[in-house]
């Protein structure tokens, strides 16, 4: 059995730079967990004594705090200010734009539309910076925006890491009925490449390996692409999950991982795969 | 045969409006023609001495001019302010409108991108509105958007009378290669519904008649709509147009009328078709 990567996968620019900031920034606790991936943020404790504040009781007066690479609320960002404590931003730049949209046209009188998970970090800390938080809706389908009390002039932007192709349904809903819609499209081109290459290569491969975190939004993504072109499609977060019974009889193993997933957790899966042929 | 009128059709809010207002100016002339409809404009001519000047020499000093329905480019509406000539403006405001978004926007430094007809009336007023006419673009087409230099932001209206799937094809082709699209929807209902009331009546009809001005772009596409329904549907401007032959052996006879088209020439070519019989 061939084993093959996808041509495009794992960290995006916005993972990368938070690593690298949190490494920089050694014996600090980030603000919720850094990214979806359990094991890099075990690799950051064990090698870099980066801690974990799961809320904010969790911060001490003396804490250096990162902020997560998915951003977090808007007064939980300020409570942290006002307990004085050193503040390290790796919210990815890419997820600070909506935040900034969100917060601009809400001052301007617009309804804000998120197109997104309203349980997904990203999302609880985008639609936090609306001035009204009534007149801010988030829909992960053109079905909920029925019955909404949208106002005549909309800004809507999307979770970086959604389909386009869903987000322009929503749009075109809004379109149709609102006299001004003002489009951001705030969805992360990093992610489609992942998906693209991950197509890709599932036309060909009999067995698709997508390695991610199983909260990671991006990953199940992936692995839904790839479902829809290979049937034996498996979702595993590291070498510990692979059953060798997926791999028996097939020709072509590919490989993909999401955004939040390190290079030596590919690298472990890649090895451990080869073991088993 | 029966003879069925669609349960909306004719004359829209802007042509209506238009037509009361050149009558309240007895002696005027209008700067275009007022509507797409040559037998209403004889009958203003006729009743109410409403002359045409088709460009700005046939405009005399003593002359009231009434601006037509479609508007008029903003270089010749302001030629005749410094002329001095009384304006009476009978722009529909649902063409002022877009009208003004280009204004506004192409002054906030927005691309402009126009769909709809760069030879219709309408579009030829709409765009003058451009700060900057290298930077506003119309087009009829998605694919005509390939290769423009369209900047990172821009603004996008549409004809009043286009289809709004297909203003929704140029705005989505917009979302994905622009990070701001700013989407006035300008498409004016009056045109929806009696398309849709069309759409009905030609479903159960086996022959539609559609009447209105060839050079009427909502007429045109209400023969459009009809013909994808029931093949034998016909375009005429008025009753001299119809051909006994269409009518053998039919069942149902739809008629509609574009925007433009005055209830008198309706009701004749009704008379005409009941002798027909």
């Amino acid at each position: 059995m061939k084993i093959q990567l996808a041509s495009s996968y794992g960290f995006c620019f916005g993972v990368k730079r938070a690593i690298k900031i949190a490494e920089e920034h050694q014996g600090s606790k980030t603000y919720g967990p850094l990214i979806h991936n359990k094991d890099e943020i075990n690799r950051l404790k064990e090698g870099f004594d980066i801690g974990l504040a799961e809320k904010l009781d969790d911060v001490t007066p003396e804490d250096s705090v990162v902020i997560r690479t998915h951003g977090i609320p808007k007064d939980e960002l300020s409570q942290l200010k006002a307990q004085e404590n050193p503040i390290i931003d790796a919210t990815c730049p890419y997820v600070t734009t909506p935040q900034n949209i969100v917060a601009n046209m809400s001052e301007k009188g617009y309804s804000i539309v998120i197109f997104g998970d309203k349980e997904h970090p990203e999302i609880k800390g985008v639609v936090s910076y609306a001035k009204d938080l009534r007149n801010a809706f988030i829909v992960r389908h053109e079905d909920e925006l029925e019955g909404l009390p949208i106002l005549s002039k909309v800004a809507v932007v999307a979770q970086t890491t959604r389909k386009p192709e869903d987000f322009l349904k929503i749009v075109n809903a809004l379109i149709l009925n609102h006299k001004e819609v003002r489009v951001f499209n705030t969805i992360c081109n990093a992610t489609f490449e992942n998906q693209d290459a991950a197509a890709e290569l599932a036309r060909d491969a009999d067995v698709m390996i997508v390695i991610g975190g199983k909260h990671s939004s991006n990953t199940k993504q992936l692995h839904s692409i790839c479902k829809s072109y290979c049937d034996d499609s498996y979702l595993v977060e590291n070498e510990s999950e692979l059953d060798p019974q997926w791999f028996g009889g097939k020709k072509l193993c590919g490989i993909s991982a999401g955004a939040s997933t390190p290079d030596w957790i590919v690298q472990n899966v890649i090895d451990k795969i080869e073991a088993l042929k």
